[in-house]
């Protein structure tokens, strides 16, 4: 499909850059942005220059941030000594927003795919490693070790990185934890599929009220 | 859903503030952008600022282009005394794409919907009555008048904005035609709506091979 001008050709490209947005779409954001006065478009296209220059990774949990150290890693409120693991800011996000979570976090930035070539050194192992590397934020004072939670997603990839990381962290003697697997809450078992009602019946626990 | 940053927010409001673009899939959005580095961002950006301040529409028929006159207008193969009228401008490239019309457009840029806001002086309607307003132009020197094809949607919104245009028309002696409407090639009838089917059979023409 020829476009009528140079210019919508590059911003058609552009728009079709993203992941998941196809040709057809691109050029109906594009007739779609062509419509709209001068000013908000360039505020539309400033957004993401300023984000792109504005915004790193914490340089402790890779959460995002416009400061050296994320919201969460500069809350002194936040436990220190329990860590959850996540691929990336997503499920930082959906977890952040049960509000019942109060430790720290580290992001990922993936899971190992070698099938699309995305290995260990793609993602931040090794400063997880190294957060879990000063024996004494292992041990604590209470007696008990300092926690590493995995909520990573329940895909191969998933559980691929989940024990990987687990054979890094062994070493430490850190305790490492995984969110639990089983029946979504308001499913039934009927429809749920083999391997997850597996887990739910392997991992069952005492029954409280 | 809380962001870390207020630059995320403001990119995920400018990219949400596309039509069909949910905030989950324009965060999804944001994050692999800010995977980029800062030239392809910039380059990102720039494209629809630089889509905004250099395409206009076409002073004759309101196709987009970055000069006076459209390609199509500028064109002095094409034949001046047939003006194809469509909504916008995807609706021009899907036929241009045929390669077999060899007229003019007119872009309306919508059709009427009272029930969106849109009525007659919101579209190019007044550019197209100009057009056809040269009693020479539509006379022409063959003994046939010049012709106006309405090629518009077939919704209840199409269906108004053809008799509206056809009565604005009407006056000038210009022959309206319209793109017929029927069974689509390799559909079969059992499964065409009534009104398609009803319309196909109203319009039956000369079996010719």
């Amino acid at each position: 499909m020829e476009l009528p001008s140079r210019l919508m050709e590059v911003a058609v490209d552009q728009m079709a850059s993203l992941p998941g947005i196809g040709r057809k779409t691109a050029l109906r954001l594009v007739l779609h942005l062509l419509k709209r006065d001068e000013e908000r478009v360039d505020a539309f296209a400033r957004a993401f220059t300023d984000l792109r220059a504005g915004v790193r990774p914490c340089t402790t949990c890779s959460n995002l941030t416009e400061s050296e150290q994320c919201s969460v890693c500069a809350d002194p409120v936040r436990d220190e000594r329990t860590i959850c693991v996540v691929e990336d800011l997503r499920d930082l996000l959906a977890i952040e927003q049960l509000g019942l979570y109060k430790g720290r976090y580290h992001v990922l930035g993936g899971v190992i795919s070698p099938m699309d070539g995305v290995g260990p050194s793609d993602l931040t192992v090794e400063a997880l490693v190294a957060r879990c590397g000063n024996p004494e934020w292992v041990q604590g004072t209470d007696g008990l070790p300092a926690e590493v939670i995995f909520a990573l997603p329940t895909t191969m990839e998933g559980e691929t990185t989940a024990f990987y990381l687990y054979k890094k962290l062994e070493p430490t003697g850190v305790r490492v934890t995984a969110i639990a697997r089983g029946i979504a809450v308001g499913d039934d078992l009927q429809h749920a599929d083999e391997a997850t009602l597996a887990q739910s019946l392997n991992q069952r626990l005492p029954y409280s009220t």
